[in-house]
């Protein structure tokens, strides 16, 4: 029996977790796995409630699961709330209660899809897989010290990207495991010929890659990674890398598939709960309307059952339901051009369902 | 009567440089301009000499002159020096000899080469022409302290990104004036809702609006941009940021051309000379085989007179006629996919001259 925290925020939240977990039931008998599902408000619907939007219950909730599944969470009800108060307060609390320090990024491009891709069909080809590994919670964002300072005659602004030996080797841990269960190739992306940070980094997934020979290593520049992923997309199987260059190249590639309604994300850390979500947000402008496109989700899902589970055919399974599903011609809203079966967020649950 | 500094380099350098200056002596007389040409090696070429890739006579020189043109350098005959002594210190050692805090890269692409751009044509369109003004001697790569740290049990390693209100204040007033100079569309690329040397330039840069009110000023965060440059590149006119997201957002941007062989960029700072140069690189394995694209560097003599000598027709002209070249039909060896019309390095010079 396995728990899973159920974290539907607002907006499209609600919908599209309704159809991950109608995918959750239909697999329970199918691969030997039984699912317990706990429920719990975040994000503006619990602010709404209790007043903040991440309740000191809810963690504890989560704690006590074997996974987490979150929606989505925001909308104009709550942006002029003050900073700590914002529903998006509610994924950066659980992140961090959880110790959840390596965000795993799938960039998948559908071959039904591949005509979306902003990318040409002769360089983008008609597939693409890349796992985006970016490490969460240290590097720029979070070092110390950083402010502003004023003088009489000057202002100075400062940030400081710091990391340790250890917070790099866990999220490398990750990525190199990650790529064993992948293409076994792994590129881990930094600015060492410039940055501290970055000669750390090197020379330790450098020192690693010895206890994983299957894996084949390479090392790039974050200015090159961004100019590659244009170029030669289909390069890469799994990236790695740190907070700030991880930020920009993972929105980078999502969108080269054309459809960032479809990608699925992890939070993880060393032990369990890990979190899942799509990486698109609440759309509180579609919500309740049937157009939300539930697949982000359902292939969170996927991942839940790889990354928690250990059920690796189950995730494959769901993957290939989606895959027919969308080479049936099956469309939501958002991806519909010039499809000829639009479906609502519901029935596209149930196709998927039927194509397990 | 304006001196020119000619730094031709390695490999590839002293041909395209030939070729600019066939141009630059074209519009002279036509333009009512005078130039004189001062030469000195940089680069490999004057470390085998002197020892060094850059000597004080060179800077010396650079410092009498109006404007300073680069070609390229470096090749694997110096790849083995020490970092001290490589080829790219010329130009690290002439940024900061000369205080050249602003790099401004020139993403164009012309229609006639348009079906070279990885992205669809209903994308990028028939034409692209986006000025990225990157801050250049100050941020992440140059902020104190930095350095590794080692305990007995930990490691730690640090940079840090700074910036002072005058650093920001005299790269955005660039910014601004190349807006003015053209579609009169700021965008201001940071992190302000992450880190606080973004705050600092984003206040900077909003209080500055108000002497330039012909800009339209909007901000994007650097995850943001990423994505828009794919998605929808013509929204830009001029980009605007600090030193380590102009690094990659400039690389990302330049790709979209399809020809990163034709752009040129310009480094400037508080008074004359500021330095011209391709963004391409020395290429030694074509060097000397006729097959180096002069474009870039021909373009780079289009900025130095709009920027250095005010001789704004003359620039006009030239990109004008480089438009002509290619929509005759004129192609060299790296663009030449599908094209009738393969010539070599000076006859693309001559065919431009021809059609200023
Ligand atoms: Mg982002
Ligand atoms: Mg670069």
């Amino acid at each position: 029996m396995q728990t899973i925290a159920l974290l539907p925020g607002d907006g499209i939240g609600p919908e599209i977790i309704d159809e991950a977990v109608k995918v959750l039931k239909a697999v329970e008998a199918k691969y030997d796995l039984k699912f317990q599902f706990k429920k719990s408000l975040v994000g503006g619907a619990s602010a709404d409630i209790y007043g903040t939007p991440l309740t000191e219950d809810t963690v504890a909730l989560c704690k006590d699961c074997d996974a987490i599944l979150f929606g989505a969470v925001g909308g104009p009800k709550w942006d002029k709330l003050p900073k700590e108060f914002r529903p998006e307060q509610a994924i950066l609390g659980l992140r961090k209660s959880l110790g959840l320090y390596a965000n795993l990024r799938s960039v998948i491009l559908f071959n039904a899809l591949s005509d979306a891709s902003p990318i040409k069909k002769e360089i983008i080809g008609e597939e693409l897989d890349i796992m985006i590994v970016r490490e969460l919670t240290g590097g720029l964002y979070f070092g110390k010290p950083k402010g502003i300072e004023r003088t009489h005659d000057k202002t100075r602004a400062f940030d400081t990207m710091e990391y340790t030996d250890e917070e790099i080797k866990r999220v490398a841990r990750i990525a190199f495991e990650t790529a064993q269960r992948r293409q076994k190739r792994l590129t881990s992306v930094d600015k060492a010929n410039v940055l501290e940070t970055s000669r750390l980094w090197r020379t330790i997934v450098t020192d690693m890659a010895a206890d994983y020979p299957d894996v084949k290593l390479c090392h790039m520049y974050v200015d090159n990674c961004s100019m590659q992923l244009v170029l030669n997309p289909g390069q890469f199987d799994v990236i790695l890398t740190e907070n700030t260059f991880g930020d920009i190249l993972s929105d980078e590639a999502s969108v080269l598939t054309g459809s960032i309604g479809m990608l699925p994300s992890a939070s993880i850390g060393d032990g369990k709960p890990y979190l899942y979500e799509p990486i698109h947000g609440s759309a509180p402008d579609i919500a309740g309307s049937g157009k939300a496109n539930p697949i982000a989700c359902i292939l969170s899902v996927a991942m839940m059952l790889e990354y928690s589970f250990g059920a690796k055919d189950a995730a494959s399974a769901i993957k290939n339901a989606v895959e027919r599903a969308l080479n049936e011609g099956y469309r939501t809203f958002d991806i519909q051009v010039g499809a000829k079966k639009v479906v609502s967020t519901s029935e596209m649950g149930d196709i998927i369902v039927e194509n397990l």
